[in-house]
């Protein structure tokens, strides 16, 4: 077996942080680095909502995402410019959306839309979980400030775990990630629910014994990110 | 505990048939039906490579996936008239040609490429596991004409579990899908190996238990359509 | 002179049948098969009207159509995925759609909208003819249902005619449209009327003479298919 | 039986001049009045051929049609600024082009490509008949300039005939063309040819005598304009 | 130092002609010639306001700009065809629809929309200024038959200038345009007033002296068009 | 006459800043804030450049120009989402990339190209300027790694004036920008030269005076941007 390209243990992170306040204009914002992947949240908070739900007394919350062109080694090119969003993209922006909807009670919203921006600022692999970990605490803010905390059921954060030549390891970075045999992601609630499971096969298709470790793994690694979500919430506070 | 619409058992696959050269002019075809569902899957072999592989001496296999616009309830817009797919239609054909590649040994497959088509012609429920399933019968078929089945390195079909008001369920119809308080997708193989999983809380987090329930009844279903699928290329061969 | 590649005589339709019901959800569809062409054609209901027709009591038909990528020879590329329809699926979407008003009292209609689909599943030659002749039967139904039989004024079919080196021929299949001289379309009514006339020189202008021949072939090829049209309407009310 | 808006006899053209070199930079170029109707044509001549032909030896001649947004009674938006071509358009394009390529002979041409540009500067119908009969003067003039004139191997030319209150009449104009029972475009050749026959039922399906008299319209019309093409070439000649 | 291609004096404008009437349908049109460039500016008015003005009390002036595939040496792509204005595109009729707006008093026009649509049939250098120039006029006579000439608070006019090999130079033919060390255009009103100024470095970043006497020629130059456009709105008088 | 809103003396800049190195990957980077303005600048590398300057043996320098949604008061809407770049967006991104290609040599460049990212955080006003001021330090560091700093000709700096109800000033916020009687930015050499200047009336016309004092301003303005520039180059430096 062999050692990780960081020299990392199979089950730790990366070294996490969340700063909060980063956006000036956002009603809530976290810029979240976990290594070298930083990706700055913000939750903008809309007097509308969806055609689809007018009139009906409840709030939408929905997430964009997208990457800056030169996030990564080799610039890509610019959604923007080439005119439409990649499928994986939306993959991703649908998923942050779901994952953080399953931790808010929109009747308790009311008929209000959030919307979460997660644009990835540096990237070294797990920008997706670190979106949806660092909007988590963006959309925290967000609805303390229009007073309904209330309607935050849960607390949500993600990781990614691989099958590598390393064995099972928690929180592939790029090395990692771009050769694991199978790459999970985990979306998990504070209480021990399950928002979301992806796991793909990527060389070859893999056992349901080694998605059980790659599952444990994720449970710790996210009970990590709780306690610093709660940590960035809490600094906060007392700067105030 | 209520019953499932359908009357049928928690552990039941609706009706499933697979028809073989339904599409005269594919090099493999077949024609699913999961219950209402109707999906005509081809196989397309063309003898170039996308860009990225060129002069690399490996074959490429990828899917699209699309859906007529009276396949459903009400009629969608129809995605070549707005001049766009949907996140969700490049998500399911993403998936699609993931879990197919996990099967096809791409350096024995030599440089050429495989586009599998996935069209839905009537829907309730379960589009996208019907997919994988007609594709990987559509692709085989390919395969064999090719006189390349060598490349084919194991057997992979696709089935929805769900958390409903009558339990853990397999084989979502759509009333049961547009109302499941979890959903999943499972692409397994023949061999018990695991190449795509999806879990997505609709209502509220689940348990990890009420995950391995779900997995249970997704391992005896796909079984059951591992034995459709080797009738319809069974059947295929004698009336040759 | 030659045979035709078919062998069949210079007015002989190739076999064609209609089969009603196909589509579940649609509130009428006919599977129109015209040798190895075919369409499925479905009729859907709204209750609403485009901009250009809301406040004035009148109705409007309309119609899309589409090719399923494998539905040819060698795979065609999927327009939802390049972003748009091409030229010639417009023209041949806003022919059909002309071609079914034509047989509307859109006063008679009232304020709905009635979108005939047609989506080619099978290609071998005539696909814009089948889609008109299938998609009558489609809203011959569609409007049964709406208790609205009385504003269908007429019966409509389609056919294609051109000019072979077997000479002037009654419905080209692929092989001979792909080397016509001349290509026609007549869309024609079961009185007699004429409600589109598309000829078109391919390799050399023709003669008011030729067009005259081609005339006849059309009028009686559609005589056959009207009594094919019937007999699917009536079909299906046996069986109701 | 009424009067035409226009006063016009029922077989009579409205006043058509073509002027030639409009354009400073077209290999060739003719400014068409027909009437309230007026389209800049220009011929481009570019060494390269469509991709589809590339190595055969050929050449290719394509067309492409715009209106400016205030060309008609109303303002139109700017395609451009929509992002895409009308059906309309492209249907209008796809015929002049096929309009033209019936009397060139693309062998002769060689390998290069002519496009020809139609744009109307003031509408008042028939804008697309207008177009081809422009466009074949451009043509002439480019190919001239080639030196390749004999691969121009016929003369084309196109006008629009239609059912009024005022009967069966020659040459449509706006206030005609947006109330006729019938419309229908005759693009013909020099020797009695047809390339294209166009004819639509627009309130009635009409009868087979009706287009006989449409069409006799047609080839008296297309004679004068044969002579202004014609004129409108020896003109240049001189002033040269 | 050297001569200027067209043997022009440094201070000289070519020969500008503004032709008014040439649109049927406009409710005011100028055709200027500057030179070898030719553009068609009509007024266009509509009864509406853009979203952002609705219920204000005022109207507003926006323009768009265009230029025939041919009107250029060679042949550039039709931007309908393409499905996107270009960057410069965009920036020119940002640049006219400010500059018009300059000279209006959107409240005293009152909750109308004027669309100034500049297509430039022959181009020779100065587009945008010629545009702007001949806009102004199309303007006023739109203004005029509303009956809101008050609306019009000053008179627009606009000009090229440039650093050449034959030194500081005014009203840029393509010529010289193509290989400027520096390229300004000057939007001044008649009564001395800046409107627009922008000035790019092409070769090498110039000098605020060079600035100024470029400045000078814009005023000298932009006087002489004031009394052009004067005498078209004059000579429309005359002959009404 | 009034005071500024920040409280400013006329001609003071507001803090300025040039952190480099903020992106990982690039091959240079600077992250400047122009008080409440942050603007990510990246300049990346490619072996390639674009297909109208192959094998002319010189090199491009091109830029790209995006604003994150919540940049700004209210959210945008993310360009890559809507499908274009805004005529704004691209109206700046070609200026960003005139101003910096204006301050190298491409011949000494070689066949590169380098694209300057610049990506707006937070928006105060005069983002493009504070863009061209920091993509020319990104430049830098760029040419430096390639060994090319001798293809750097100038120091290039960017900033807005205008005139306000406080007179004459430097450096525009955005409550300032929102409200200006004109706008005008200067791109300026640190040897004196002109690179672009833009100039607008938002509210009247202004006097060619008036203009003097905001180019004295600029020249003030710009003095200090090139301090701060060499500085962060010098602290870079130091630094490794």
């Amino acid at each position: 077996m062999f050692e990780r390209p960081s020299g990392r243990p199979d089950d730790a992170l990366r070294p996490v942080t969340i700063e909060t306040g980063f956006s000036t204009h956002a009603e809530g914002s976290a810029l979240i680095r976990v290594g070298g992947t930083e990706v700055l949240c913000t939750a903008s908070v809309e007097t509308r909502v969806p055609p689809f739900l007018r009139g009906q007394g409840q709030g939408w919350v929905t997430a964009e995402y997208g990457m800056l062109p030169r996030a990564t080694h080799t610039r890509g090119s610019r959604e923007a410019a080439r005119g439409k969003q990649s499928g994986r993209t939306q993959e991703i922006q649908r998923l942050i959306g779901r994952s953080l909807r399953a931790c808010v009670d929109l009747k308790a919203l009311g008929e209000c839309m959030i919307t979460l921006d997660c644009d990835v600022l540096n990237a070294d692999g797990g920008t997706r979980c670190a979106s949806i970990t660092g909007a988590w605490v963006a959309l925290a803010i967000a609805l303390e400030g229009l007073g309904k905390s209330k309607a935050l059921t849960g607390q949500v954060a993600a990781v990614s775990c691989g099958l590598t030549d390393a064995g099972p390891v928690l929180d592939l970075d790029y090395a990692e990630d771009s050769k694991a045999q199978a790459d999970t992601n985990f979306v998990l609630t504070a209480d021990g629910g399950i928002v979301e499971i992806q796991g793909t096969a990527e060389e070859r298709p893999f056992r349901p014994e080694e998605f059980q470790i790659l599952f444990g793994l994720a449970q710790k690694g996210t009970k990590e990110l709780f306690a610093v979500q709660k940590e960035a919430l809490a600094r906060r506070k007392e700067s105030a």
